[in-house]
């Protein structure tokens, strides 16, 4: 299977990890949180900026955030985050070149043409003894708002840069709720799909 | 794994076709068009009734059919298309509580507390494809706008008796795109999928 592949989720829903996993089993990159320094390397911009705009348009809440252009960027029309955008784009074309690789998340199933693309959800109760797992520094009881801000976030990131419905499973090659199977079930599934994957 | 299996299906997706293979890999039974005739014999309506109004509801094309009663039933107030679902309805939760099985379509997903619930989709091009190989007899050209049809009543007949969105990944388990994989590849991940549900 020489197709890169990418990985929508739900904020705790064991996205990240089963794209750890998936990248294991087949011996081949894995792509999330890297991606904002390689593309701030590749765009000269600053890690700062990619961080703050990282799946999030903050111009959405505040329109003025929208006028915020880069002072780095000779084409002084295009806002920061659209730049950003387009940076992550560049750098996530480049390593699909390279060969087969998983990528998380920034609309990477659409910035690429030939990608394998699945969507992990799991339900809301499960997502929140997930996370309280994970994170003893967060308060319980906030996690739910946290996850559904977080999930906003994506979705409006999505649907402005791709036009496309988060979530809707047309989407996607693949989409897996983690809840009642597992990470471990899911990653079990997906290899199974990918083994007809021409 | 004790629970029912329901598959929702694009059009010419070979849903119905995974079904049954999928039955017959869990030796567990299959109802589809099935329904139909157990729903009539169960309710003791005419089984032309049910064809009629098999996942669709011409009321939504007609108004006048939302007063179309039914005379065999003494609460004269319901109307038939609401009196098939639930009809058929009873039949699902009966049939799942005899065992496991699988069951296509007829808003069983929601019907049914505990079932796992697949949905089975693919791009127009190779539904059409898959279509005009099984049925010789349909102009080929036809086809797209019989396929946009069939699936049009689906998602309204679904959207109406849920009140939830047809084909959006979060009211399934498992939703798997068979274009790329076929529907052998398919049910290789249903199945390994399926290892891991407790």
């Amino acid at each position: 299977m020489e197709r890169a592949i990418t990985i929508s989720r739900e904020f705790g829903s064991g996205g990240r990890e089963l794209g750890v996993k998936l990248a294991e089993s087949l011996g081949i990159p894995f792509y999330d949180k890297e991606l904002i320094s390689m593309a701030a390397e590749e765009s000269d911009m600053p890690e700062d900026a990619f961080l703050h705009y990282d799946e999030n348009m903050p111009f959405i809440k505040d329109p003025l955030d929208r006028h915020f252009y880069s002072p780095f960027s000779s084409i002084y029309q295009v806002p920061m985050s659209d730049q950003i955008f387009l940076a992550q784009s560049r750098v996530i074309r480049k390593l699909a070149d390279q060969g087969p690789c998983v990528i998380v998340g920034r609309c990477a199933d659409m910035v690429l043409e030939n990608s394998v693309n699945l969507f992990i959800y799991a339900r809301m109760k499960d997502r929140i003894r997930r996370m309280n797992s994970l994170e003893t520094g967060v308060d319980p009881v906030k996690m739910e708002s946290r996850i559904r801000e977080v999930d906003r976030k994506r979705k409006d990131y999505y649907q402005y840069y791709t036009g496309n419905e988060w979530g809707k499973a047309q989407n996607y090659h693949l989409s897996l709720e983690s809840g009642l199977v597992g990470v471990d079930g899911c990653l079990k599934a997906v290899l199974a799909y990918l083994e007809s994957v021409q």
